[in-house]
C-alpha cells in the first residue's frame, strides 16, 4: 500500500508524467493528493511519525503534572484537565469517524487478528471500565457538594471522562481486533492519540493515587507522633453541602486503583491494535482456539483458594492493627512478612515444578510472529523491574540499617524471595506462551509428509504451507528439521548434523502422557493464578509495610524513599494485574 | 543446538533410556549434564534468564547509589565501588576465558556480522577510551595527593577499571562482531554481564557528573547571592600533598563527559553481540560496504564548519560571561537562544529537505534482519524522549512564569524548534537507515527475473534467494511484488491489486539522476552531522542554559527541576551523540 501512494505522489513533482486534457489532470492531481495524504508513507516511518507524535502528548502531561507538583506555581490542576479533556473529545471524534467509515464498509470483511484480544480479557475490561464510571459518578458528587469554592472544569472532566469509558468500551468490543488496511497513515495517528490518551489518564491516575497514599501516610505519621511534615492541602475551603461526601471521598480512594489498571489495560490493547496496522496476517495461526479442558483441576484450586483466604485474612489483620502502638504495629508487619514468605515458597516451587516438567518434555518454541504475546512478555519482563527495585533497596537498607527491629530478617529473607519468585514466574509464564501447543504440532507433522514439489512459491502461499517457510526464517534451526525430513540433501546452507532429531523428538512424545503433565501445568496455572491475585489485593488496599516498616525511610531519607515508592508502587500493582491476564492465558494453552 | 541438548537431558529423566554397561552410562550421563548445563536451554528462555540477571545486577547499583545520596546512611561510595569492581573482575574472567577458547577454535572459522560495527566506531571508541585512561590516571593522582584521608578503595578501582578499559577495548576490536554458537546459554550470560556492568559504570558516572554540576551551580548561585544552600560536602578532610591537586581535579570535570559516552556505547556494541548470539546470518546481506564516494561535497561541509565555529564561539562567550552581573548574564543567555534558534531552522530545513527528497523517490524499505539497525532506531527515538521532556518543561515554565526576562520568548522559540528539529531529524536518520541502498535494489531486480521453479525450498536456502523468502514474511507486500511478477496469478493470499507496480518503479528510476539526488543527501548528512557535534559540545562542556535561566527553576521549584535535568541531561548528551553516529552511517549509505 505504501509504495503505491509513494509513486503516485512522485508523479505530481513531474510535469511531463501524463499527457491528458486539463480537466483530467486537475482531478488525477486531485485523487493523487488524496492517495499521498493518506496512504504514502511507508510504514516504518508512518510509526515514527506517530510514535513521535504520541510520546510528545505524553510528555506535555507529565510536564504539566510536575508543575502542579509544586505548589506555588501559577499551573493548577484545572489546566492538566482541560489538557487531557481536549485529547479525550480528539479522540472520541476519531472514533466516531472510524466506526461510521466501518459501518459504511460493512459490506467488506475486515479482517481480524484473533490474538489481539479474548472474551475474558474484555469480560475483566467492561468491569474495570463500570468501576471506572461508578468513580465519575463519585466525582460528580464531590463536585456537587463543594460546587461553591470548586472550578466548573472540575465537572466537566468527570462527564467526559464517562462518555470517553463508554464509547471506548463499545469501541474495543468490536473493533479491537481490526487489522486496518485503508487510510493507514490517519489511522496510525488515530490509534496512537488513543494509546497516549489512556497512557496519560493512567499517569494522572497514579499521581492523583501517590497523592492520596502520601497524605494518608503523613496523617498517620503524625497521628503517631512519629514527624511533623507540613502537608499538602487538599481539602477545599468550602463546607459540604451534601450527606455523602466522605462516602465519597472514602469510595474514591478504593475506586483509583481499578481505574488505574483500566487505562493501562486499554493501552496496551490498543497498541497492539497499532502495531496490527497494515500486517498481512499469517492464516493458518489465526485460528479459533480449543475449548479448555478442566479435568484433574484440584489441587491448584484448593491451594489457591487457600491462599487468597488468608490474603485476606492477613489484610484485615494488618489494616486493623498496623495504625495502633509501636508494639503491636512491629507485630503486624511481622506477620506481614511470614505470610509473605509462605506464599513466596509455594509460589516459587510451583514456577521450578512447572520449568522441570517443560525441561523434561523439549518441545519446539512457537516463533511465527504475534504482536500481542510480543507484548505481553515485554510488559511481564519490563513491569518486574519496579518491585525488583522495591526489593533490591530494601536488600540493601536491612543490611545498612542501624536499628535492629523484629522484622528486619524476615524483611530480608522476603525481600530475596520476593525478587526470587519474579525471575521464576517471568520464565514460567514466557515459556508457557512460547512453546508450541500439542495440537498445533501434531498439524505441523502432518504437514512435514508431502513430497518436495508442494514446497513451490505457489503452494507456500496458500494456508498450510504459510507456517513452514516462515519458521525457516525466524528460527531456522527448526526450519531445517522439518526440511530435511522431505530432502535429505545434507549441508545445506547452515544446518549440519539434524537428522535424526525429528524422529526421535516424535518417538519421545509418545512414550510422556500429555494429559497427566498438562494437569500438573494447568494446576500450576491456576495456583499461581490465585497468588498473583492475592499479593495483587494486598498492596492495592493499603497493606504497604515498605510504607510502614521505616528501614528503608531511615536509610534512604524520606523524600528518596517516597519517591522510589511511588514511582515503583503502581507499577507492582500493573505486574501482578498482568501476570494474572498472562497466566490465565497460559492456563488455556498447557 | 537448543532441542538437541534438550532430548539429551530429557533421557536423563527415563530410567529405560539406554541399555548399555555401567561405566559407558556413567560417561553418557556426564556427557549430557555437560550439554544440558551448555546449551539446554530455548534461546528465548535462555534471552530471558539472562537478561532477567543482568537488570538485578543494575537496580543492585542503582539502590546502593540512591543509598550514598542520602547523606546519614552507613553506605558509602567504597561499598558501590566494591560492588562495582567485584563486577569488573567478573567481567575480565569471563572475556579471558573467551579469548582464550576462541583462541584455540582458530582452525574453525567464525561467523561475523558486518553490521555489528565499523571501524569508524572501533577508531571513536578507542579514542573515549583513551580518555577513559587518562581520567583513570588523573584519579590515581588525585588519590596520590590525598592519600592520608581516603579509603584505599579508591585506588584500587582506578587501576581495575583502567584494565578493564584496555581489555574491552582490545575484546572489542577483535571479537565483537562475532557470532556465538557454542555454549550460548553461557555466554549470553558473560555478554549481558559485561553489557550491564558497562550500564552501571554509566550510571555512576552519571551520578558523579550530575553530583559535580549540582556543586558547581550551588557554588555560582550563592557567589551571586541568590540563595545559601547546604553544599554536600565533597572535599576530602585533608590538604593535598602534591602541586597538582587543582589540575585533577578541573582536568576530571572535563573527562567525565568521555567515560560516559565510552561506557554507554560499549554497552550498545555489547547488546548488539547478545542479540547475535546464536543468530543465522542472512549471508546475502552480510556482505562488505562500498567505498563511499565524496565528489560534489562542498556546501554541507562549509556550512557545518561554520556552524561548529560560531558554536565555539558562542561556548566561550558564554561561560566568561555568565557567572558576571544580572545584566550581563540575561544577554549572553539570550545570545545563546538567538544562536540555537538559527541552527534549529538550518537543521529542520536540511532534514524535511531530505524527507522531500526521499518521497519524489520512492524506494522500497529494506525489511531485513539487523538488531544492530533496529537497536540504533530505538535508541535514537528512546533518548530523544529525554531533551523532548525538558523542552515541553521549559515551553510550560515560560507559558507559566510570572517573571518575564529579555530571552523568555526566545526560550519558547527555542524549545519549540528543539522538539520539532529531533522529530524531524529522526524521520531523516530512520528513514535513511531503512530504504534499500540502489546497488542492493539493482540486485533484487536481476533475481526477481528467472522462471518459478528456482523458488523451492531447495534454492530458498542457497544465498541469493535467502533475501527474497525473508522479505516475503518481514513485509508480505513487498514479496508478492516480487513473486506476482512470475506468477501472474492474481489474488494469492492477501497482497491484491499490485500488477502493475515493480514495471513503474523501474521506470521511474531510470528517469531519476541518482547521483544528483546522492550527492544533495550527502551534503544534508555531512551537515546534520556537524551541528548535533556542536550541540553535543555545548552542554557536554558547561553551556547548559536551562540551569541558569531562572524561569524553569522558578515554576518547577528548584529539586523538581535538577532532579529532572540530571535525568534527562545524560541522556539529552547521548542523543547528540549517537545521532553523529547515525549520520556517519546515513552518509555512507545514501
Amino acid at each position: 500500500m505504501a509504495e503505491h501512494g509513494g509513486l503516485h505522489s512522485m508523479c505530481l513533482n513531474k510535469v511531463d508524467c501524463h499527457s491528458s486534457s486539463s480537466s483530467e489532470q486537475e482531478s488525477e492531481i486531485f485523487t493523487k493528493l488524496k492517495v499521498s495524504l493518506t496512504e504514502d508513507y511507508p510504514q516504518k516511518n508512518a510509526e515514527i511519525l506517530s510514535g513521535q507524535y504520541g510520546t510528545n502528548l505524553l510528555l506535555i502531561g507529565v510536564s504539566l503534572m510536575l508543575v502542579i507538583g509544586n505548589n506555588g506555581a501559577s499551573v493548577k490542576e484545572e489546566h492538566l484537565l482541560s489538557f487531557i479533556t481536549t485529547l479525550i473529545i480528539v479522540q472520541l471524534l476519531w472514533m466516531m469517524w472510524y466506526i461510521v467509515r466501518r459501518g459504511m464498509q460493512s459490506n467488506l470483511q475486515a479482517e481480524k487478528d484473533v490474538h489481539a484480544t479474548t472474551s475474558w480479557i474484555k469480560g475483566g475490561l467492561t468491569l474495570l471500565a463500570l468501576l471506572s464510571l461508578i468513580m465519575d459518578v463519585f466525582n460528580i458528587g464531590y463536585f456537587v457538594g463543594y460546587r461553591s469554592c470548586l472550578s466548573a472544569v472540575l465537572v466537566v472532566y468527570p462527564i467526559i471522562h464517562a462518555t470517553h469509558t463508554i464509547a471506548q468500551v463499545h469501541f474495543l468490543w468490536f473493533h479491537i481486533k481490526d487489522v486496518i488496511k485503508s487510510f493507514e497513515t490517519f489511522e496510525r495517528f488515530g490509534v496512537i492519540h488513543a494509546v497516549f490518551t489512556n497512557l496519560l489518564l493512567w499517569c494522572s491516575g497514579v499521581m492523583s493515587e501517590a497523592n492520596h497514599l502520601l497524605n494518608h501516610h503523613n496523617t498517620r505519621l503524625t497521628a503517631l507522633g512519629f514527624e511533623n511534615l507540613t502537608m499538602v492541602d487538599m481539602e477545599p475551603h468550602c463546607n459540604c453541602t451534601i450527606s455523602a461526601c466522605s462516602v465519597f471521598v472514602n469510595g474514591l480512594y478504593y475506586l483509583y486503583p481499578f481505574n488505574i489498571e483500566y487505562h493501562i489495560f486499554v493501552s496496551v490493547m490498543l497498541f497492539v491494535m497499532w502495531k496490527n496496522i497494515g500486517r498481512t496476517l499469517d492464516l493458518q495461526h489465526n485460528r479459533k482456539r480449543l475449548a479448555t479442558k478442566t479435568q484433574g483441576l484440584v489441587v491448584g484450586p484448593i491451594l489457591g483458594l487457600a491462599a487468597l483466604a488468608s490474603t485476606i485474612g492477613v489484610l484485615v489483620v494488618y489494616i486493623i492493627h498496623v495504625e495502633e502502638s509501636l508494639d503491636i504495629r512491629e507485630s503486624t508487619i511481622a506477620i506481614f512478612y511470614y505470610y509473605g514468605i509462605v506464599m513466596l515458597v509455594l509460589m516459587c516451587s510451583a514456577g521450578v515444578t512447572g520449568l522441570l516438567i517443560y525441561r523434561a518434555d523439549p518441545m519446539p518454541m512457537d516463533t511465527t510472529k504475534n504482536p500481542s504475546r510480543k507484548l505481553d512478555t515485554e510488559l511481564l519482563f519490563g513491569s518486574s523491574v519496579g518491585s525488583w527495585f522495591i526489593s533490591w533497596c530494601s536488600v540493601v537498607a536491612v543490611s545498612a540499617s542501624r536499628s535492629s527491629p523484629s522484622y528486619r530478617w524476615t524483611n530480608l529473607i522476603y525481600s530475596l524471595l520476593s525478587i526470587l519468585e519474579k525471575y521464576i514466574q517471568n520464565l514460567f509464564i514466557i515459556e508457557s506462551l512460547y512453546r508450541q501447543r500439542e495440537d498445533g504440532e501434531r498439524e505441523d507433522a502432518e504437514v512435514a509428509g508431502p513430497a518436495p514439489e508442494i514446497f513451490s512459491v505457489t503452494s507456500s502461499l496458500s494456508p498450510p504451507y504459510n507456517g513452514i517457510i516462515n519458521q525457516a526464517y525466524e528460527n531456522p534451526d527448526n526450519g531445517c528439521v522439518t526440511l530435511e525430513n522431505v530432502q535429505e540433501s545434507g549441508q545445506v546452507n547452515g544446518c549440519p548434523q539434524k537428522h535424526l532429531e525429528v524422529p526421535r523428538q516424535v518417538e519421545n512424545n509418545v512414550e510422556v502422557t500429555p494429559s497427566k503433565k498438562s494437569q500438573i501445568l494447568k494446576n500450576i496455572a491456576v495456583f499461581l493464578f490465585m497468588c498473583n491475585i492475592s499479593l495483587w489485593i494486598l498492596p492495592a488496599f493499603g497493606c504497604r509495610p515498605q510504607y510502614d516498616n521505616g528501614l528503608e525511610e531511615e536509610t534512604f531519607g524520606f523524600t528518596t524513599w517516597t519517591t522510589v515508592l511511588n514511582f515503583a508502587m503502581p507499577i507492582t500493582l500493573f505486574y501482578r494485574m498482568h501476570s494474572v491476564a498472562c497466566l490465565f492465558e497460559v492456563f488455556q494453552r498447557v
